[in-house]
């Protein structure tokens, strides 16, 4: 830290990414990507946009604006594309949150909800999980705080029914109610069509998991036009290009390509059932997913001894060391291959 | 405005972007893009990375820390890539300004500055640029403030020479002084080298005009070790995976191509020489540009009136209607094509 440091951000602890390894090629099931390369289609379109990087990129992103309003049914003041989804939860944090409207979010989720509150110098509570590490709708309700749920959850898997999420959006119609749809197309409900219901309802949604775009960096905001329009104000006095050319033209061809990304999310269901089915075999209890991972513990092995054992043979988990969570891991779920490695490397390791 | 918006945004003026227009094909002289594609070989390496999409980017950018610090004489802990320069920016008025240190630059300077300012709650304070539109150093020693200087400044393309700015970094120890370099390479001094020597200096450079990769979003910061992992903080604490795989591909590839770096530098210079001149001859003033651009008035129409009679006959220009800058306006150079035609243009009009 240098001397030059303002005192303001003097205490804040930075997100922590996932492992990235160079030294050596593993079956990486550790940050929750496709298994997947992009679309064909979504491939040629960012190929052909490499030939015009000479000139600005549309602020306003329109050709991509425009497939994802006919795709989710929205206007185009309704919808905001943002440099990863991580963009437009820092933006909301930073719009719908101050001293009088402190964040509130679970003590089990994505872990750069603490951080965007601490950048933003935002009071915050965490709301704990239930022992099942299911979300208790009632600690939501009406609590006057912006709320902030991943849905389904992370690191848990665990999803929430639309009847929740409208139970929380209703009792709390001063505050704005983000609701983080990173993993919602492997098994969720999308609250995408609530927006045209309720003022106070933000929907994010990325690119990055189901449309395999995670290296592209592509994520949304959709919400009424009032709060779009302020997210656009932060948009506008940070980042105006934040989108380049050939994510937006991946973008477009990503949405373009319906038979694609279906295929891919039904193949990766399929996959997690194999998953899971095996991992049970082999003793492990597990969450309820409705994402591209898995969350699991084995009573036969501690979680930051598996995680360890599984890198040295090749295996890359995701593991915590929070007290709460250290006993699992979390297991991203890859191709079919993929995954029958780690089942047989765990049958060997568990037997 | 909606009425969750937080009471700290309510007054924030977003910055507005140069007009993109749809409708019509312009002879685009109002935005400072290149008239040349980027290099061939950046345009390889970023259709290649569109094929890995599925992947997270590398958050330490590695390959293209590597080639820049070789390139520019840094050591990888002195560079930071950001999703174009006005993240960077950004990241500076958040990490080195607040109530104790005050944001200071020009009257007349690139206009985001001021927005960045407000956006993060920082007192700043404009200093006057002198009759002829250049920066009178005195005015910057030892004043106590977090200083911006774009070198050359926009929209006037002028520089301040290497030995001004060491006054000023050295007469103000106790703040960081950045300079945006964002218009060096066509014809200013770059003070890249002067971060070894000084530890409150950070220089910000941009790919989007020498590079020709305006729409790929990439810039970047050198400063010391200690200001950069300051400025770390920030993006850990923000965006972690600010760069995409296909920017940094190009970036990469773009640094790679010496060659046709210094061709197209060269070739800009030649064209605003020549625009300089047909100017001249036109009856116009201009400052002394050592940019892509030129900033010229002429007796004979005024700022606002030239700009919409050149739209009307197909030629953006960008008109900034501010007191002090409504005589003038700011004209990009483009290709000797680009700027015959604008000559032309001129000379019916003007006849």
């Amino acid at each position: 830290m240098s001397s030059f440091f303002s005192e303001k951000y003097k205490a804040l602890t930075p997100y922590t990414p996932g492992e990235q390894p160079q030294e050596r090629k593993y079956n990486k099931l550790n940050t929750n990507e496709s298994p997947f390369p992009p679309s064909p289609y979504a491939q040629r379109l960012a190929r052909q946009a490499a030939g015009d990087l000479q000139l600005y990129s549309d602020p306003e992103v329109r050709g991509l604006v425009e497939i994802a309003c006919e795709k989710f049914g929205l206007e185009k003041e309704e919808i905001l594309f943002t440099n990863g989804s991580d963009e437009i939860l820092n933006f909301a944090f930073m719009a719908f949150c101050d001293e009088n409207h402190p964040a509130a979010f679970a003590d089990v989720t994505y872990g750069f909800y603490t951080v965007f509150a601490q950048v933003n110098n935002v009071p915050y509570v965490q709301i704990p999980l239930k022992d099942d590490f299911s979300i208790d709708v009632n600690d939501y309700i009406g609590i006057h705080k912006t709320i902030f749920i991943a849905n389904p959850n992370a690191p848990t898997g665990i999803a929430l029914s639309k009847e929740d999420i409208v139970k929380i959006v209703e009792s709390n119609p001063n505050n704005v109610v983000v609701i983080d749809e990173a993993y919602v197309d492997f098994g969720g409900e999308s609250c995408l069509d609530l927006i045209h219901s309720y003022k106070n309802l933000l929907v994010t949604q990325t690119f990055s998991k189901s449309r395999s775009m995670a290296g592209a960096r592509l994520g949304f905001g959709a919400a009424c036009k009032e709060l779009i329009a302020d997210l656009n104000t932060i948009k506008y006095s940070t980042n105006p290009y934040n989108i380049n050319r050939m994510t937006m033209a991946a973008g477009i061809g990503a949405l373009g390509d319906e038979e694609y990304f279906k295929n891919n999310c039904q193949a990766i269901i399929e996959n997690r059932k194999y998953t899971e089915e095996e991992l049970k075999k082999l003793g492990f209890e597990m969450t309820d997913s409705k994402t591209n991972f898995v969350f699991a513990k084995t009573a036969k092995m501690g979680g930051q001894d598996l995680y360890l054992a599984l890198k040295e043979r090749g295996i890359l988990v995701r593991h915590f060391e929070t007290e709460r969570l250290k006993d699992y891991n979390r297991i991203t779920i890859g191709s079919m291959e993929q995954m029958q490695e780690l089942i047989d490397v765990l049958k060997e390791l568990l037997k």
